[in-house]
């Protein structure tokens, strides 16, 4: 039997049945079908009340609209975060079409076209430009709009993020300018005329560990006074990144938040005079949503097959492509899942929960310890409100998307 | 530097520049943009004929839509093979739409939902039934709509198909029936008034070895005649699965497709009397369509940081995830690539291709040997037909779907 990742604390359980924002998932199902995504906002406004309990007051929020571009959510955001971070021009019109003003925006990622760099520098965007020929772009797309582009360096540090999921820098990457070569660009954008909007250094992803991210914050802002020394230019404003981990894995234990915002705050006690000034901003994505989306699945068929079980579900990896551990993990684990209506039921045996599409690779849990599931009843992916719907191949086998709601 | 995947025969170069069914990629790019996917008919005809060459004429071809459902590749296919298999409620519709008669598709799939299920009865498609609950709700779905359900089972056999890329029976699955339980239901089906339309054994599939390959149709030919027997049943029909694959990695080696016709024919030549009146099939997607495809995506940077060039595109994995080595691949290794007007051109040196994702997983190819790529280059992924633009992520960061055309 292999264990189940953690259930995250907002899920409790009623009678044995699975509330959700104080609502039954049952109901929720029964109300707007299966496979459902449901978003749970208080959730959200929970986690940004802690992160601003816990983080010093001068450290803005910016919300990573690629971590769940759902509207409703990103709406909700636009009242709850200082700043939003995008990666295309479709984020863009996204955040134009919920109401929220795009200056609010920083745009960061690699291959930004012509079309894209228009668009963001006419909406007033901050540019996180990715390399000296994107700044050369930019410069010449913002002359031709009669327009003074924002412009920020995304820097790709010297250092990487200690145990995070996902690297974003240290080494050659497609991503930011190479640290050693980013002084020069800053100088050279801070004398084009454009409006020099600082660095954006952003070293990993999903770290569990408070002092893997302490110490990249250390380096981080110690390497942005750096290059602006190297530069002379001033600091406006400063995107630390992200890294924040949430528990998706058996054994994972969460970000002790306290201690980040405590090192953080002693970071900037002592800050120099270039730092005084900036907008110190942190870019969550996971970390704000992936908590508060739960998948609901309801079981078609329970099946048996040469001494195993599985259980059978109407929706899969075609919503949830990282639970089915088929995006960018090594070693499949599994994410947390339960019977939503008999939570902290004993496990009855191993049960395999696979999704309806016709591969394989569609397997939710892979041999989990559950209580005794039958046809109709309803299983709850958590850790679902990131890199779910928008991350997964939706068309794959002609099932069609999940409905996705707020509530 | 790490080697290129094989380029699929189809594809000649003239002065350099790469062909696609006739015309020049530059073009075909030109004309719709990129990033786009470009479906070759005459690659899919060329496949088609190969296969009626070299096959047993009794067998029939069935295109598992899965594999591609652009709907005009669909229609094409209409004209060109005996028969379908669908795997959703979903693909019975597009199916509908390409004017295609679903009397000649089979549906197979865990977790067919009621819906499912009925519409397909209803439209006469045949039921690979994944278990005995299924044809009991099949049955009784029949009974209600007052039709004769056409009705077959799929076997999870007892052996699996040595050095696929992917298995698909043996041991315990949510696919298909065990084959120790299957004689009774073929039996109960026979008797139930349904029409009993035999097996469909799927043992695995992307095999590039043809021995391995017949051994395993020699197996499933040996056990529906053993489990008809045990049944006392006829075989209308059996589906004797896939398993052709084709070359996607540096040192694969095309199917020997002669050699498994042969052994096919040898195999039916004396065959037992209960397969006589038969209708075999095989089920072929990536076969069929996996090399008449190419994804086109343009360079709109080329990138140094810290000593390694980053060729970073217009596309991505949220067009070809597998590509990027994010679906069902432990190790990744490099698809077939190039630049599309410097074919043949010699090695510049190592470049990894990028797609325009802001995530370290979206690398098309890894530090391979390619000529000089420049802003404003075309490149070419090929093996991009089957389980391309479908069965990956397209919402994903916002850059939207690529075009695909027919051509």
């Amino acid at each position: 039997m292999k264990p189940l990742g953690p259930i995250p604390a907002p899920y409790a359980a009623q009678q044995g049945e699975l509330i959700i924002a104080g609502q039954r998932a049952a109901d929720l199902a029964e109300a707007h079908g299966t496979p459902l995504f449901v978003y749970d906002s208080q959730a959200v406004r929970a986690r940004v009340a802690a992160l601003r309990a816990a983080l010093p007051a001068r450290v803005a929020l910016h919300y990573a609209v690629k971590a769940n571009p759902f509207g409703p959510l990103v709406a909700l955001m636009g009242g709850l975060v200082d700043g939003f971070d995008i990666a295309s021009g479709g984020e863009l019109a996204l955040l134009q079409a919920q109401g929220i003003d795009p200056v609010r925006a920083g745009f960061a990622g690699p291959g930004k076209r012509d079309a894209e760099l228009s668009a963001a520098i006419a909406a007033g965007v901050t540019l996180h430009c990715e390399s000296a020929r994107e700044v050369e772009r930019a410069l010449a797309l913002a002359q031709g709009l009669d327009r003074r582009p924002r412009l920020a360096i995304r820097v790709n540090p010297d250092f990487d993020l200690r145990g995070s999921g996902m690297k974003m820098g240290g080494g050659a990457r497609p991503f930011g300018v190479d640290a050693e070569r980013a002084a020069p660009l800053a100088r050279q954008i801070a004398q084009s005329g454009a409006e020099w909007r600082g660095f954006h250094i952003f070293a990993g992803s999903q770290a569990l560990d408070a002092a893997a991210v302490h110490a990249t914050q250390a380096a981080t802002l110690d390497l942005a006074v750096r290059l602006a020394g190297e530069a002379g230019v001033s600091l406006p404003a400063l995107n630390l990144g992200g890294g924040f981990g949430i528990p998706y894995f058996p054994g994972d234990a969460p970000l002790d938040l306290a201690m980040v915002g405590a090192g953080l705050a002693d970071l900037l006690a002592d800050c120099p005079p270039v730092l005084r000034e900036t907008r110190l901003a942190v870019e969550l994505g996971r970390y704000l949503v992936g908590e508060a989306g739960v998948y609901l699945t309801r079981i078609v068929e329970r099946k048996e097959s040469r001494g195993e079980v599985f259980l059978v579900v109407d929706g899969g990896m075609h919503h949830q492509l990282a639970a089915s551990g088929n995006f960018g993990t090594v070693v499949r684990r599994n994410y947390p899942l339960a019977l939503a209506g008999q939570m902290g039921a004993p496990v009855a045996g191993a049960a395999s929960v696979v999704g309806c599409l016709c591969t394989p690779l569609d397997r939710l849990a892979d041999r989990a310890g559950l209580p005794d599931g039958q046809e109709g009843d309803l299983v709850a992916v958590f850790c679902a409100g990131a890199y779910g719907a928008s991350a997964s191949p939706s068309a794959f086998l002609g099932h069609g998307p999940a409905a996705e709601i707020l509530i």
